[in-house]
C-alpha cells in the first residue's frame, strides 16, 4: 500500500483535527509536512504529530516538502490563492470550506482546478460525510421519499460559546456568511437544484452586542429554487441545550429528518426533570467522524485518481448564495441569485 | 348546577363533534336545539343527540328556541352574520374558526361583539386548548424559555385525504386561507406580537391538479413581527405518514417543540422496518380532546360571566394575515400587513 | 336512548373519578344514587354530582334506589360481598380491581356471577381500555408481532407520592399485592396463557421504612407460563421522574413497547438540561381516559346485554398470582401456581 | 512518541477489526506480527495490514517476533493458555472476552497475571468503552442517579443472522454462555456488587432447532446481588428490527437507559409506516467505536505502565456467573453463586 504524503497548512483547532486524522486515522495517508505562521502550532506538529519537516512559508512547503497533496485549513481569505498555488505546484488539494470570501477569488480557484484536470480538488463540506446525512442522501437516491422538494435546515451554536461569536461579530461577514454555508450546501445537495431567489431576516433578542456590531444572533432565509423546490434555513448562536444542527428533507412520498434531538450519545436519564437526553456541545463533537470520513475520501480519491463528488463550483455557488442571503437580510428584501 | 342551554347551527363533520361534546361531555351544558339546512343532520340531532327542537332557519332558532347560547359550526361565509344575529338576540356565541372570509364582515362581527359587552363571544381556535399547546403556553408564561422570538409551525394534511383537497382546490381560497389559520393564530399567541410583513411561496410536486386550480399543494411563509420576532409557517397536503402538526417556539433561554412525531398513541412497534411510531390520521383524532376542552371553556365563561381569552379581534387579525400571506404567495413578493 | 341508571358505592379519590364519568361523560348513563360511609363524600355527591338519593348503607341502596347497576369503588376487602349482594339484588355490577383480597372471597364472587348469567359483571382492569394498550392488543391480534412469548412490565409510582406508600406499607399486603395486579393482568392478556411458576425478589435502597414494615420499595418477579411464555414484572415506588408504567410485548415477528417515556403530553423542551420530556404525575393523569372508556364499555355491555371481555375468573387468577408472587418474594424461592 | 509493537493472534471477523484498529487507528501502536492457523488470514495480514512477520504457531510468534504485546482474538478455548504463555514471555496481553471456557482455566490465567505484576493484562469487555456506556458510568459516579440498585439488560441478535446461531446451537455452550457475558459484566460494573443467586428460564417459539439442540432462542435470568441489588438479563436471537442491546440502570435518585431504540444513525424517516428509526444490523456496526477505544486504552495502559480497570478476576467472575445461570436455566431452579 502506497501512502499519500500530505502537508498541512494551518494547525488551529480544526487544522489539528485534520492533521491528527491524516497522521493517525487514515491508513493510506501520511502527514509529512506542516506549515503555520504560529510557532506553537509547528511545535505541536513536531511533538504531537511527529512531523519534523515544518514551514512558516506556504510556498516554501509546496516547493520543498516531500508531499503529494496539501490540506488547507488556514483562514478563509487565504484559501483560494493557496489552492491555486498548490495545484500549480502539482499537488492534490484538500481545502476546508468556504472556498473563498469573494466570488472573484472563487473564480480564480475554479480556473486553477480547470488548469489541472489531472489533480484531485476536494472541498471540505464535511456534513455530506456525516453517516446520518450520507444515509439520508442514499435513501433519497433509492427513492425512499420520492422527489425531494423542500429542505428545512437549522444550525444553532451553543449559548455556551456565544462570547467568541460576539467578539468576531463585526468581522465575521454576518451570520449567514459565518454560519449558513453548510446548510446552503446541504440544501443544494438534497434538492438537486440551485436557489434563484432569497428572502431573509434576522433577530437579536438576547445579546444586543450582535446588533451593535451590525450582525444578528438569529437569521432565517427562505429560498425558491430553479426547479420550484423550496428551502428554509435558520441559523442562530444561542441554543441553551448545546449545538443544534437539524435538517428535514421533504419529498413527494415521505420525508427525512436528521437529528431533531442532537443527542450526545445513546444514554437517556430519567430524573426529576423528566426524561432527559443530553446534547452535543459543538461541531467538533457532533462531526468528529465526518472530518475523518471526508479526509479518507480525499485520500482515496487521490490514490484512485477519482474526482470528488463536491466540486469547486459547489464552493463558488455556496459563496454566491451566502452573499445573496446576506444582501436580502441587510436590505430586508428579496434578492435574485444569478450564477 | 344550572346548565347552559345551547343551540347548535350546522351538524356537518365538525358540527357533530361539537354537538356530542355539548350534549354528553360538558357537565354544565345541555344541547336543547339544532339548526341545519340538511334534513339528515336534523334526523341525526333527533336520533343520536336526543334534540327534538330542530330548525331549518337559523333566525327562527334564535327567536323561538329555549337557548342561552349558540354554537356556530356552519360554512365559513355564514359565520359573521350569524354571530351578529345571535348576539343581537341576546345569546352567547361560540363560533368555529375562521371568524369570516372577508375583513369587512369580520368588522361587522367586531361591532356586534362591542354592542354586547354583557355576552360571551368565543372563537374556536381549539389548538390553544390542546393540552400540549396549553402546556407550552404555560411554560412560556412561567419563563421556561425566556422571551420567545421565533415560531416555526408546520401543518400537513395526510396524503390519504388529498382527494377531498383536490376537489375543493379551486374554491378553498388557496392553501394559506384553507390551512394556515391555526398556525397564524398560534404564532401570534406564542410570540405576543403581530406580523407586519410576510413573504410566501408555494410548490406542487405531486398533484398537478392543485396548480391547475390556481392553488399549491405546499405553502411556506415567513413573517416579521412588530417586536422583531420571526415566524415561519409551512402548510401542505401530502404527508405520507398521517396528519402532521408540529410547532416550535424558540426563546432566549430555551425552546419548546410540540409533536415532532405526531404519534397515534404511546405504542411503538419494533419490526422489520425498524422502530416505528404510527401517526395520527387527521385533525379529528389529533384534536378530539381540544374540541371538548374549548367547549368546556366556552360554557364555563358563559356560566361565570367571564370573557374568553381569544377575542373577536384575534379572528379579524388572523383573517387579515391569511389574506396578506395569500397575496404574497400569489404575487411572489413581500406584503406589508396593516391592521 | 334509554339511560342506564347507576348507583355508586364509594366516593374516595377513584370513586369520584368514576362518579364524574358516569354523571357527565357517558351519554347513555345516569348517576342516580350514591353510597358512602363518609359524610363529606355524600355531600360531594349532592353538591358536585347532583345526586340527591344518597345512602350510608350499601344494602339499603340496593333495595331502595332507582338503579339498574352499581359501581363498586370501595376498599378492596368489601368488593366481593358487595358484588354478590348487588347481583342477587338484580343489579349489573362494575367493580374496581382487585376482585378480592383472598382467593376464598373471589370464589364467592365467582359463584354470584355464575348464579346470574342474565347480568353483566365488569371488573375494572382499566389499563386494557387505555388507547395505547388496546391498540397493542389489536396489533397483536392482527399478527403484527407474530406469536407473543414474553411480556416485560414495569410500574413505578412517583417518589413524590412515597409518603403515602410508607404510611400504608405495613397493611398494604406487600408491594406485589399493592402494585402488580394490573401488570399481572396485562401479562395474562397479552400472552394468552397463565403463569404456572414464579420467582420473586425485592429491594429497599432509599426508604428503610419499607423494610421495617416487612415490605420492600421495589419488587421484581419472573414468571413461566403454561405455554412456555415468559413474564417479567418490576414494580417500585420511587421514580424520580413521575409515574412510570411501561410494557413490552415480544413476539416471534416483532415487539411492541408501550410508553417507555411516560410523557406528560406532546411538548418537549430544549433547555440547559438537554432535550427534556416531562412525565406524568400519577395514575389519575396517565389513565384518565381509560377510566372513562372502561365505564363506557360497562354501560354499553349493560345496554346491549353483552358480556365484558374481562371476567370474574380473570379477577380470581390475578389475585392468586399476586399471592403466589408474594409468597415467592417473602420466602426467596420458586412458587408453583395452581388455579 | 514510542509506538507499542503488537502481534495479533487470530484474524477472524473480530480479529480483523482489532488488527485494523492497531495498524491504522491507534497513533501509538504498530501491528508488527500476526499469527493464524488459517492461511487466508495470514495473506490478509500481508496484503491489507502490511504485516510481513507472520506465524502459524503462536509460541513461535511469542519467541521470535519483535513485539511488546499480543492481542488474542482466537477461539474462546485457547484464550487462557495463550494469555499465560504471552505473559510468561514478557508480553503485555490484550485478550478478547470471555476469559476462558472453564473456571479452572480462568484460574490459570489469574495465576499468570499474578506472576507478572510488571505487565498489563487487558480483558476485552468493550461495551465498557462504548461512549454511551462509559458516559452512563461517569454519570453514576457523579451521583446523577444516587445509588444504583437494579440493572435490566437486554441483548438480542438480529433474526437476519439466526442461521449462524442455529448452526452452532449444539456447541455454543447454551444461550447464556454464548450471549450474556457482556450483560453480566455490565451488571456487575454498574451495580458494584456480585450476584449471589440466579434464577433463569428459556423459551423457543420461532426456531425449534434451538430446542432440538438443547438450547433456547431466548433466555431470561434474574440475579440477587451481595449488597441486595437486583439484576435482570434478557438475551435472544430473533430481533426483527436488528441488533438490540439495551441497558437500564435504576438508582435511588433516577435511572439511566442506554439505547432503547438501537438507532442506525440520526436519520429518521416519515413514510407510510409512520415515523421510523432504522436500527443497527449487528455488533460490528453498534460497537465499532468501542473496539477502537478499548484497544486505545490497552495501548495507553502499556505505554504508561497503568493497570486496566477490568481485571482478570472480572473475567473469572463473569464466567462463573455464566455457568451458574446456565445451570439454573437447564435445571429450572435457583442456583447460588460462590466465587
Amino acid at each position: 500500500m502506497e501512502k499519500i504524503k500530505v502537508g498541512i497548512a494551518g494547525l488551529g483547532r480544526l487544522g489539528k483535527v485534520h492533521a491528527n486524522n491524516i497522521a493517525f486515522k487514515i491508513p493510506n495517508a501520511e502527514l509529512t509536512a506542516a506549515c503555520s505562521i504560529v510557532p506553537a502550532e509547528l511545535e505541536y506538529a513536531k511533538s504531537e504529530l511527529g512531523v519534523t519537516d515544518v514551514y512558516t512559508d506556504y510556498r516554501e512547503m509546496l516547493e520543498k516538502a516531500d508531499i503529494d497533496a496539501v490540506a488547507i485549513v488556514t483562514t478563509s481569505g487565504e484559501h483560494c490563492w493557496q489552492i491555486a498555488a498548490a495545484l500549480d505546484a502539482g499537488k492534490h488539494v484538500f481545502s476546508d470550506k468556504p472556498l473563498g470570501v469573494t466570488v472573484e477569488e472563487c473564480k480564480l480557484a475554479e480556473a486553477a482546478v480547470e488548469r489541472h484536470p489531472e489533480l484531485s480538488f476536494f472541498l471540505g463540506f464535511m456534513r455530506r460525510f456525516d453517516p446520518s446525512y450520507a444515509y439520508a442522501k442514499k435513501k433519497i437516491e433509492e427513492g425512499a421519499i420520492g422527489t425531494p422538494y423542500m429542505v428545512k435546515a437549522t444550525g444553532i451554536d451553543p449559548e455556551a460559546l456565544v462570547e467568541g461569536a460576539i467578539k468576531f461579530a463585526a468581522t465575521s461577514g454576518g451570520i449567514f456568511i459565518d454560519m449558513a454555508i453548510h446548510d446552503i450546501d446541504l440544501m443544494r445537495w438534497f434538492l438537486g437544484s440551485d436557489p434563484v431567489e432569497v428572502y431573509a431576516a434576522g433577530a437579536t433578542f438576547k445579546h444586543p452586542e450582535f446588533k451593535e456590531a451590525g450582525d444578528d444572533e438569529t437569521g432565517v432565509a427562505m429560498y425558491r429554487c430553479e426547479n420550484g423546490a423550496l428551502g428554509f434555513v435558520h441559523v442562530g448562536r444561542t441554543a441553551a441545550h448545546g449545538y443544534h444542527v437539524e435538517t428535514e428533507i421533504i419529498g413527494t412520498e415521505g420525508s427525512l429528518r436528521i437529528s431533531p434531538v442532537p443527542e450526545k450519545n445513546l444514554c437517556m436519564i430519567y430524573d426529576k426533570n423528566g426524561a432527559v437526553v443530553e446534547c452535543v456541545s459543538g461541531f467538533p463533537e457532533r462531526f468528529a467522524e465526518s472530518y475523518q470520513l471526508e479526509m479518507q475520501e480525499f485520500i482515496d480519491c487521490v490514490g484512485e485518481g477519482r474526482k470528488p463528488e463536491v466540486t469547486v463550483y459547489d464552493g463558488t455557488k455556496s459563496t454566491q448564495i451566502g452573499f445573496a442571503t446576506t444582501e436580502a437580510w441587510k436590505n430586508g428584501g428579496i434578492v435574485k441569485i444569478n450564477y
